[in-house]
């Protein structure tokens, strides 16, 4: 484990963004989006995917000059295109046009096509929340995930985030995989070598199964809820209509036709859209009631939310997007901590493109 | 057990709502709404609660002859005063706003106060299927989940549902509650007096627990997840959006101020806001892209999703809907059985009213 500042790891990412070709304004959006993840805690999503999104460009996958455009437009929608780019560029300038229809049409949604992954879903909403609106944010992915009574992998985690703004207290922001866990949360496991809890997975038969690696033996993740019982059936809705929104609305591929983020696996020989597909949106809050009644009225809930009596054991009751926001704070003053094995592959990254060596805090 | 047909519960529940003093628009509306939940198989949400309806109403927590308007709008949003009526059918005016939004805006988003239950959240979203478009409802409800961590009940059972159109294909419709297992599954289970699965339910301090009844002691339903372990957090997220898009964007009472639906229970003192809330959407899918287009995409989707392969022991992976629609046919021809102790209410409750008694196929 070493620990950088936010600044350096920013900077290592916009520079190698710029060196896979992409303008100057991209490469600051794709950085500040990829290390909003690390700066949040969700590790999985930050730098450490940094080599696969180089991986895909060598691949050809990624375009690092995308013309991204409106292909399609309502007063309170708009279907975008983003031309194989960066999803992290793509999805950002995606909820700008949200916001900027929700302030003429009261709500604006964006049904996106053509993108790659967007990092995490939180890290775009919250652009609304800037703007005095709800932001929601939703992004189909790698099947990895196999509906009840199924052995099949037809879906992928399937994000949902929802941002809301309050008057004194910080945003509510939910943001969290359709899954029992998400794939970040497995790897963890993988790397320790330590068992899963059952409910998270299954094998190829779709017996419950605590290895961390079954995934590579065929086996699947479980949909929110885990088995039929305790409702997977609802995770597998929730999966599939983030799948639905994300894909179908906007014409990017979607269930077990979306495109998988390694780049050494193939792409499926029958796409049934263009790349993977996102879907976000913005309300203004005024458009349904004054902002400061809404805002006070969230404080309200905050406030009553966070009075909750809790359990034994337990010293206080969360409310969504605490944790990320404590762990942005500590790290923006502390630093934020890699594992070696990420460390070695920025490192690695760093001297093959030729950008400057990374230097701990 | 007895087995009436739909036309003779729908018609009970017509007169019913007439003999409270509902014009007969309204009596109509709220009539087709509630046994559309039987018709449907979701026994808990129809003719079983006529009489809690009434009780409400004897109450004076139900307006017979509210005055329903819109109290605020922008080109696709709206928020509707329901005037205390009854919710059934303030939800169907709803959902016709936000289509008639969609038709101009692309989109129409319709936020609810001052309103009671409406019925099953599914049959509102199929009115925007009609029109090519997809449908959203959610409600906020007496307060039953414990959040994660928590010991204190502060969120309903805050169901969501979507519903999205197809070509050949039915469509695909998600209508559930935000816990791991909904009210009315508990409710079988105490009229059978068989223990709960564990991670249903949890005891006043916090423990799982297997007794249906627990509800009466002071424990609380769970969250979709059962635990944190298995994704509580997400389910508790999921609720608590549900709550603040009905209650907070409209001004309805949120979290623990959400109205009981029993009329023995008191409210609470110091009201938030009125009523209950809800919030409802249409999105015309030709808004992002050509209808004819998106819905055979969506056939494309049910098609393969229906064909995955499915776990030993089962035949078929299902689509969402799937279970309620063949319930419908179904009870559509053979009639809707009723148990026993329902029968006996809705036979009181016709004689006590003046309204003819009903009779089994």
């Amino acid at each position: 484990m070493e620990i950088f500042s936010y600044e350096t790891l920013k900077n290592l990412s916009y520079q190698v963004f710029l060196k896979m070709g992409c303008p100057t304004e991209h490469a600051e959006l794709a950085a500040e989006a990829l290390v909003a993840a690390d700066l949040r805690g969700i590790d999985s999503h930050g730098v450490a995917r940094l080599s696969g999104y180089v991986r895909l460009w060598e691949a050809g996958r990624i375009n690092a000059r995308p013309h991204i455009q409106i292909v399609h437009e309502t007063p309170s929608t708009a279907t975008l295109d983003g031309d194989a780019g960066l999803g992290l560029v793509i999805a950002s300038k995606a909820i700008e046009i949200a916001v900027e229809k929700a302030r003429i049409a009261g709500t604006g949604w964006v049904a996106v096509r053509n993108s790659n992954h967007f990092g995490i879903a939180g890290y775009h909403t919250l652009k609304a929340v800037k703007n005095d609106m709800i932001g929601i944010a939703m992004t189909n992915a790698s099947p990895l995930v196999a509906p009840t009574f199924a052995v099949e992998r037809m879906l992928g985690t399937n994000p949902i985030a929802v941002a809301i703004p309050a008057l004194h207290q910080p945003p509510f922001v939910a943001d969290f995989a359709t899954t029992t866990a998400a794939n970040g949360k497995l790897e963890i496991l993988q790397r320790k070598n330590q068992e899963a809890p059952l409910g998270w997975i299954q094998d190829k038969k779709g017996q419950p199964s605590s290895n961390p690696h079954e995934l590579k033996h065929g086996g699947a993740l479980l949909p929110l809820g885990s088995d039929r019982e305790h409702g997977s059936h609802k995770g597998y809705c929730l999966g599939a209509i983030v799948d639905i929104f994300s894909a179908v609305f906007s014409g990017a591929n979607y269930g077990p036709w979306a495109p998988p983020f390694v780049s050494f696996l193939p792409l499926p020989s029958d796409p049934v859209g263009l790349g993977l597909g996102h879907f976000l949106g913005a309300m203004r809050i005024d458009a349904f009631r004054p902002a400061e009644e809404f805002k006070a009225n969230m404080d309200k809930w905050i406030n009553r939310f966070r009075a909750t009596k809790p359990a034994d054991g337990y010293d206080k009751v969360l409310i969504p997007g605490d944790p990320e926001r404590e762990m942005e704070t500590e790290r923006l003053e502390n630093g934020i901590p890699v594992v070696e094995s990420v460390v070695t592959d920025l490192r690695d990254l760093a001297e093959r493109m030729g950008i400057e060596k990374i230097v701990t805090i």
